[in-house]
């Protein structure tokens, strides 16, 4: 009997604002044997974990029961949730609404190398990307894997969903055309804000493409690599002003991944028909501030604007677009190939007893671009 | 040479938050010579005011300039605008973005009775409705009529702008459809919202319409004349039990005339692919905070469920919606006529001197349904 020995994140105590790791998560030592693989299921290695500012949410101690979008990105997680087909594979759905419990599993997207299988569709040694756990190594059933990792597998994580969210958050919510002239990003150099910009200019020729961000040295990869026309450091003293000058012409789409005072200085320079695309909102997720019914920053003046300058305010959740997946992706590795999109990202190496750093990382933005963790396997 | 002797007001102070009317406006007596009158002009004295919630934005202090939206309803203003056609005539559009400065005449929509004229499709006694002035007698070009009176007057002005508001935000940017099964009202008990109530109840056939209102005697009405399933007063020590108790199913479509708290309620209430209209904001108005920044009400668990259940909040003027009023005029006089909608009103009479009073009456939560001035003339 074959069996794995395998470190694996469960969820402690749900945290309330301000994550700590120790309180929040607890390792565990599990044995998976190979006999109890069902049919179906693969036993993987872990390889890359996409971090994404999402998962902060889904292990928040006050998330309102039943309004908390939370894909189910394994079957074999506690929560059953609905697929659709999409290229022949079942991509998990719209069902989950509750947080992580404490006690369950931890998950993430990633990438994984088969070791073990009974699904004829994959075979050992390959690498399969789907919903997964931060774990050394996991069951995965066969609704949980998107596809076979085509190419280099960091391109593919970093192209993927982060990739999906940027396209159809800007062209599909954001309804941006080549007739627009100022589109603004925040978070512009991590992982969706960076291809945001990117196809804002590169694809859609817009004017002036305004991305704001945390530190001079992610500005000058902005107007490097990004095609930003203005690059603001948000810590800079000068900030304000600098995001006058910069939306001196107003805007008409606001790609938002912060939340807070930054989204509240935008809705006042919208446009009229403005569109302010809800896609993130990483200043609040560590930082809800439930106890004491903590504003999200939206001031009375940003309000009166979305009713004088008839803006629309939309969120998203990339899923919602699964059915659209197959163009998105077409475009997207298209345009890579062309060279008009460059992957901004970042892997760090951790062993699995590391892995929940990488969760602050991206609420402190340390990251540039999408940040990757690669497991080290002892 | 006649003249017309009349008591004017003029903006003597544009105002900060709670409205001082001695301190904002000035009443001003004027002659009026027939001699002055231009071609295509008439002379017409006041009959009826329409007080509308968006004129005390009008004088706000402290709006910035250029993102205000106001329409120029007189050309006689001192702003110019631009005008779209309809049904022959020219209707104020969308390019006047100030505040009414001080010493500028205070303006209305309003019904008033021509009394002399150099226009040939207007004659002496008829009435007209269009953007007026706060004075007993007053100049009209011909851009700023909009059209003869057909009926009552009264109705005329209830069921003008105020229905065509309701009509196009429930139905356009609501999308409100007979699939949706709850749709919840604030101000309902107002113009717009009294309305928007039986639309979605006589017309959509809405399961569960929702009103918000002021006080148990609005409650009443809006359970007998307005379709309400459940009458909400937001002043009850039980409104927020009483709130989710009638939301239970959550809320397709919020319609929005308050802002502040209650919309922040709605917003963690909404369906995925809920919608929120934004229509206005009487809770702000008259309480901007432009000093301090004060947030609009909208809390950080809000702002996360526009994310997590990809709410859409959109503004709306129903003007921008101009070149449908013809549909939406004859859709609203059927449903009138087959007593599907009854129009909920007030009229108020007062002397020119008094006219400012109707104002506080709005920002007080006075009024139920819509409500009029009527010019008493001396």
């Amino acid at each position: 009997m074959t069996t794995y020995s395998t470190k694996q994140w469960f969820v402690k105590e749900r945290s309330g604002d301000h994550l700590d790791i120790d309180k929040t998560f607890e390792l565990v030592t599990k044995e998976l044997s190979v006999d109890d693989l069902k049919e179906g299921q693969v036993l993987a290695k872990a390889f890359l974990f996409s971090n994404d500012p999402a998962q902060r949410t889904w292990v928040n101690k006050d998330s309102t029961e039943g309004r908390l979008y939370r894909p189910a990105s394994n079957p074999l997680s506690p929560f059953q949730t609905s697929y659709i087909s999409h290229n022949n594979h079942l991509i998990p759905f719209f069902s989950i609404k509750q947080p992580i419990n404490n006690g369950e599993p931890m998950e993430a997207y990633g990438i994984a190398e088969v070791v073990e299988s009974k699904n004829a569709e994959y075979k050992k040694g390959d690498l399969v990307l789907g919903g997964v756990f931060w774990a050394e190594y996991f069951v995965l059933a066969p609704e949980s894997i998107m596809f076979k990792v085509p190419c280099d597998a960091v391109d593919t994580l970093t192209l993927g969903l982060t990739g999906l969210t940027a396209y159809f958050g800007l062209l599909t919510v954001g309804a941006a055309t080549p007739q627009d002239s100022t589109v603004v990003v925040s978070v512009a150099a991590g992982s969706t804000g960076s291809i945001v910009c990117q196809i804002a200019k590169n694809i859609l020729g817009i004017k002036n493409v305004v991305g704001i961000t945390g530190s001079d040295a992610k500005c000058e990869i902005l107007k490097k690599d990004c095609g930003c026309d203005y690059a603001l450091n948000y810590r800079s003293p000068t900030f304000k002003q600098d995001f006058e000058e910069a939306t001196k012409d107003d805007i008409d789409v606001y790609f938002d991944n912060v939340g807070g005072e930054i989204s509240d200085l935008a809705i006042v320079r919208m446009k009229e028909f403005g569109r302010v695309v809800v896609s993130g909102a990483i200043s609040i997720y560590d930082d809800m501030g439930y106890g004491g019914k903590v504003s999200a920053g939206i001031s009375r003046e940003a309000w009166m604007q979305v009713i004088c300058h008839k803006i629309r305010i939309e969120g998203f959740i990339v899923l919602q677009f699964a059915d659209q997946f197959l163009k998105g992706l077409t475009d997207l590795n298209t345009w890579f190939a062309e060279g008009k999109i460059k992957l901004i990202k970042q892997v760090w190496e951790a062993e699995i007893g590391d892995v929940p750093k990488g969760m602050l990382k991206l609420l402190n933005g340390e990251n540039t671009g999408k940040l990757i963790t690669k497991v080290v396997h002892s």
